[in-house]
């Protein structure tokens, strides 16, 4: 029961998404793209060629059926069923002056016994406005400390670990927070935990609308274009080497072209490429590292 | 003693390879990088913007160190140390009538007897053109039925199955050859695979100077541009989700810019991109499928 009730609270989340980003875009418009498997169905919404907004994708899904070996061996547990329902979604905006941001909030339940939530949201700008960067941990933080005040640092650090490129030695952008494998204790604490990870997934596109309005109109030259292009290829390569949800959405025969709506429209990539020392885009590589406090960072 | 005489004439190959390329392409030069780490050493020959090649590695190595537990599960094999040399190498064009084209030749040695070659050469067109597919199998063909006429029916076969990406159901191009672990059974069957090892890598720039010539001087539009970056993407998710060569060297802290010099410079991923049908791209994308017997298609 909790799993359906979780479904329907996030599939409306999923409408709220689209239309403030539609609103807040002016002109690109999400296409809706309902599917249905065995294992369950979803709905895939995507925009392409806004004003603002180069590419955005906001999928939902509430999927259930045997538990197979895969899960068990990545999940660490045994069960018969599964059930699971999330949002997912990646916006990559066409200028290169407003970030690329991430969130996914998830639910899943075994017939074992074990439930638990998971999600996160992670900013990843091309270039790092500190400012904005505080603001945007800042809002996570004071989400989060309504309901625990452990969560944010402790999901801070997790992001850190988790947004992370070991061949390329630095983070994906920013970070934000990553949590996996909260079990409620109780009804009390679903709620909790459903509200939380709702909250979050509400802030979303307002957190996005304030970006875009800040930076969304700004001009901006070819050479910040190209780096934007080339930073993304950063991101096309944690997306495809690490992110969990990527490896096991291509491992469990999900719905190809909804996993991969997380890949950017444009991307570059240059042998050897290095920022000029002192520039801009130097700055903001020397800033792609774990362990930085953004809330308080001067 | 055989790996270094192997890498001194792999070594001289990727010079032969780098001074074709260059002529062919008229005004396109390789800057050379050499790199030395514990493991061992290597060079890094790319071109980037050339009048037809907008983008070529041609890497050469040759590392030897402690066998480690990694090697062991990935091999198979139990031994105290190792050596390897080989060359990798990929051209992509900037016109899209032009293929992107793969080339890798190696030698592996373990201190507990073993020994091997391994390699291969394939093709990946954006619009495949039957009598150039035919010519690229035949001479190909012809290289290996001088050695064993098992061994390109076996080979094509090998490529059909590992340049393959399940997520899509389809081939990475219209494939050629792959091979791996040929283990030599004496001297003189040494001396047999590193003439063919050799003659792979040296056939290989004449191939592509041959493709050049072919089509590298005709227009294209826009569209075939775009249709060039998006099957770039596929290439993209086959060389970080798939290539065992890309993964063993993240893995093992290789040289990230001359593994990642693999990937294409400017790439698109466009959501639920579908040819028209009966458009030439249609066409291509209908015979991206494993089997199919190019030295006798009609």
């Amino acid at each position: 029961m909790n799993v359906s009730k979780t479904a329907a609270i996030y599939k409306s989340i999923q409408q709220t998404i689209c239309r403030t980003l539609e609103e807040a875009d002016g002109t690109g418009k999400f296409t809706e793209d309902a599917w249905e498997k065995e294992i369950g169905s979803g709905l895939t919404c995507v925009m392409q060629n806004g004003s603002i907004i180069e590419k955005a994708g906001v999928n939902f899904s509430y999927v259930r059926g045997n538990f197979n070996e895969n899960m068990a061996s990545l999940l660490g547990e045994n069960a018969t069923n599964f059930a699971a329902t999330g949002i997912s979604s990646i916006i990559h905006s066409g200028n290169p002056l407003v970030p690329t941001i991430h969130m996914n909030v998830r639910y899943f339940k075994l017939d074992n016994g074990s439930s638990w939530f998971g999600g996160g949201i992670d900013l990843t700008p091309m270039y790092i406005n500190t400012e904005e960067a505080r603001q945007f941990h800042q809002t996570i933080k004071t989400i989060c400390d309504q309901y625990d005040i452990s969560y944010y640092p402790e999901w801070k650090a997790w992001a850190d670990d988790y947004f992370y490129l070991p061949h390329r030695q630095e983070t994906r952008g920013i970070g934000g927070i990553f949590f996996d494998r909260i079990q409620p204790s109780d009804a009390r604490d679903f709620e909790k935990m459903l509200n939380l990870t709702s909250e979050l997934a509400k802030a979303y596109p307002l957190i996005y609308t304030r970006l875009m309005k800040d930076n969304g109109h700004l001009p901006f030259s070819e050479a910040q274009k190209k780096w934007q292009k080339i930073r993304r290829g950063r991101y096309v390569e944690f997306n495809l080497i690490h992110d969990r949800g990527t490896k096991f959405g291509l491992e469990s025969d999900g719905n190809i072209e909804s996993i991969l709506v997380s890949l950017p429209a444009e991307v570059e990539w240059v042998y050897q490429h290095q920022p000029q020392p002192g520039s801009p885009e130097a700055q903001t590589q020397e800033l792609l590292k774990k362990g930085i406090d953004w809330c308080r960072f001067e």
